[in-house]
């Protein structure tokens, strides 16, 4: 079922450099003869990829995944790692990683740099010239819109909707149910929660949303099911506990309205 | 003393799938026959596996260290690493950072998911079922009581004690010498802390203690030595810089009593 | 252009140790006999390993990288990892990532502690005895001083100069254009910021500049270039939104002036 490749094999095409890499590349991979694979890298299963595409050393990939033209996998980086349950029931029943009949798709677009030590799992889908810090992860049934970029050591845990060109800083962390549209930054270091009554009681996990074009400053915590309006701006180091207006900045612990957004701000943001 | 497995030998009994998988196996490691070894896993010295463990690509072992039925180990996971004192000695002689005579043994249960890029030094043990996210860091003398739950990026620094059915969420920081008691749940990027005086003057290092089935929200922080009554919880965004009472809510900077835990929330905590 | 070692050769002088380990190595590589080069290690380019360096499975080194004797550099670390632009420029070229005849050096001391998944760019110099915890990022064109700490998970994101006898806790983020001084200690999890309108207007990015020997507490935050005095603390939890004077503590949200320093705390810091 699988192959170790001592020296990449003429069918699939004219693989360039390292040719005694020792790369696992399943039979069923479909490699463009231009791509580059590193030493000690795997691809098991469904593994689609395109034209120019670079895997670095080390780099693990369980299909079904692909992966779009002159994209970047870093060292170590983990592609198509399955949920929760289907990783217990792979456990007990002893099966094989690599083979789940009904497991979701993780397709990666054009262009897309994925840095070392990142893990995205299956079932999501990223568009083209998404840029990845290190170490990132992301869960399953997640959306991640086009010119997006996400930082180092950021963990998304899941069924969340990522818009384009949102910025994401490092270590930031996105719960579950989140939302986050167009043109949002988010500082470092910023938290996201969907669990009112920390498990105390049992209640619906919804996380925040944050529309359009809207800040958050590093190290704020936004509280569940809050929303903070298309352009708004909230402080540093604040506890959000209710909705933000549009166009407003919030801070403080709670959060408190401080102004409107001064004009001159509206305009470098709508020209985003 | 080593020897480089092209092919997994008959006296390993039948490892199962990837025949060609270029493991590095030391000759003292107990591998049972239904053990899965992913394409560049290193175990060296005293490592025993039992059934039906599976260990992703390029893990690495450095026994003594037992695994128990069942668990998971993913790729990149780094098991027994040597703490600071023992890895200093070791670079000052030159001495191969497998062979530790007086090694502290680390011990994982069965069926415990271990995923990657996690690390756990020697001299820990981790009960049944427990679960890890993604580049977790347990340092030395610590123990994990059994079906406890750690997240992404949780760093226990050592020398601490951690109970049953205690849920760590994503990116938490545990200082050295806390007692964290069962059902006990921190959420996202809390922070305990043991050094009241930030190094400037010389104390003993103690860190918090949170009692049995006590929550504390995303983001609070935890002054040295405190302690959390059983059942309380605090906010998030909070600095707890006093004791907490059993079975009342804090929240602020400095946190304050809001209120005491309705009747309902303590019969729900009973039930774990 | 690259060689695949089976069995390390004589050339490269008697390397101990795994004597059938497959390192990928390059032949521009210098290497020390008395180096260790562990399982799946790949060196490409121009590196230099002095005498008694231990490089642990599946590390990646690119070139131009020079290692001081006695170093350790663990499993999963990446050296010389090139900047967000000359990656880009490498992706649209098709070019070899390791051969970038203008790329900065990556110059690492004696006796530093490099730990598992930390990943180093191109153009940092690293002093002598700095230790890392794992998975740290430090990207391009920092100064790191001699028998500096830096903590598991700390993210320098480039262009900062860090002194000597620093110690930078698990979690903390520095972000661009900081300057750390001798002898300061940043508690777990504080946050240095440089864009004070969270990207909504252009501003020039300077971050905080902390002078020699003062504390900044856990959780901490400080805001754009700020700067915080000689022997000062900063509490946990803080927002620190101006500047502090040498030898006084600030706390709070936003932070205040609590009391200047007690004169045996002064003593104790003098004498470090």
């Amino acid at each position: 079922m699988c192959e170790f490749l001592h020296v990449v094999r003429a069918s699939l095409g004219r693989l360039r450099r390292h040719p005694e890499s020792k790369a696992w590349i399943d039979k069923d991979v479909l490699l463009d003869p231009t791509c580059i694979i590193g030493q000690g890298a795997c691809l098991y299963g469904d593994v689609k990829v395109q034209e120019r595409v670079r895997i670095e050393s080390n780099a693990v990939i369980h299909g079904p995944v692909s992966i779009g033209a002159g994209s970047f996998v870093g060292s170590n980086v983990i592609l198509g790692f399955p949920p929760k349950s289907e990783l217990a029931k792979l456990m007990n029943r002893g099966g094989d990683l690599h083979r789940a009949p009904d497991r979701g798709e993780l397709t990666i677009g054009r262009e897309c740099i994925i840095r070392s030590g990142t893990c995205v799992y299956s079932g999501v889908s990223i568009g083209d010239r998404v840029s990845f810090g290190h170490n990132v992860l992301v869960r399953e049934n997640v959306h991640i819109g086009k010119h997006t970029l996400i930082g180092t050591n950021v963990v998304i845990d899941g069924s969340s909707e990522i818009g384009e060109r949102v910025s994401i800083q490092t270590g930031a962390y996105i719960c579950t149910n989140c939302k986050i549209e167009d043109s949002v930054f988010l500082g470092p270091h910023v938290v996201l929660t969907n669990d009112k009554y920390v498990t105390q009681k049992k209640t619906e996990l919804v996380g925040p949303t944050i529309r359009r074009g809207a800040s958050v400053g590093a190290n704020a915590l936004l509280m569940p099911s809050i929303e903070v309006g298309e352009g708004s701006v909230v402080g540093a180091q604040s506890l959000v506990t209710g909705n933000v207006p549009p166009y407003t900045i919030y801070a403080g612990i709670p959060a408190k309205k401080l102004k409107r957004i001064p004009p001159g701000w509206r305009t470098s943001l709508l020209a985003q």
